[in-house]
């Protein structure tokens, strides 16, 4: 019931073609959640409302990182970053979502952080990946997915890094923290799996 | 006659190829510094006393990093950093320097730092850049060099955080910040041309 009046607001809030990436992120992070064991409605939930404030404009954003007290180093970064945190503020305050693991799942959907929790990783993954995503090495990133999470997370934050050098833009700090922290995890899965 | 001094004893600290990897850097920095107006010989002493540490065993430059505080987050990146802050310890404590600049300019030669100095920024573009590197893409970075000293650290960093990537280590934080303000001041620069 409450999926369907999330639903219900985030179509009233995006363009058509970014709600129906919503709804194929949620199919992909709903898939990964039963592979994990992680709950198919709180997953579902954070899903739904990652981008809900993709499309809001920058002013207002911007004030909104002002007024809640966000990390505002964001503003010296790509506003590309900004709609995660305050999206995480808007599920708490308009929607009432006390889950502070499904908050943080859209809060660093896009920067990504280390020590990201399990449902993170997910939403993560699931927006960068779902179907309607097309760049070079997506599909090697899906095979990455299927087959070890955290793995995946590493080489979708190289990819983040390789893309914004590419693109000439600056790079959130906490993003290649990110990226250190889970080539480290990866690195010594890899480790244990060799040794056994 | 200082630098006659100091010459000699890196000669006996380094394996040939490596002095002679000091010797090209010190070249190539005198060239950069006569075309910014820097003082010769200061760029002299930085260029020498570069690489003093390079050679020493780990434990010996752990041992340094922790009698004399140095930054010991270093020690959870490579080994590879490690040698020039202590490098520069060893140059204020056993050579004497007492040259700020010149010790700043040892100090971030791998790593770099927003906000380097002139001297820093030719130290780690000479050490990167002298005529014996090869590597693909260091044609680019030594006309970039020709061109613009702060357009060619940035493309620098670039260079080394697609490395790092690509060699599956760690990316130091100062170096990604050091990366992010080269931009901005390359792209600065870039619009204040455009503009005029």
């Amino acid at each position: 019931m409450q999926i369907e009046h999330l639903l219900e607001a985030v179509r009233q809030e995006l363009p058509a073609p970014r709600f129906e990436h919503t709804l194929r992120v949620q199919k992909l992070a709903v898939k990964f959640a039963q592979r994990m064991g992680i709950d198919k409605d709180r997953t579902s939930i954070a899903a739904i409302l990652h981008d809900y404030c993709k499309f809001w404009p920058k002013e207002k954003l911007v004030s909104w990182i002002r007024k809640y007290k966000l990390p505002d180093d964001l503003l010296d970064y790509h506003s590309e970053l900004w709609h995660a945190p305050v999206g995480a503020e808007v599920a708490a305050r308009h929607f009432g979502i006390m889950d502070e693991e499904i908050l943080q799942a859209i809060r660093y959907h896009t920067t990504g952080r280390p020590c990201m929790s399990t449902l993170e990783k997910i939403i993560f993954l699931a927006d960068l990946l779902e179907p309607g995503r097309r760049f070079p090495g997506v599909e090697e990133l899906r095979s990455d997915a299927d087959r070890d999470i955290d793995w995946a997370v590493w080489k979708a934050l190289d990819h983040t890094i390789c893309y914004l050098v590419e693109r000439r833009q600056k790079i959130y700090p906490l993003t290649m923290l990110a990226r250190n922290y889970f080539l480290e995890i990866a690195r010594e899965k890899d480790l244990r799996e060799e040794s056994t």
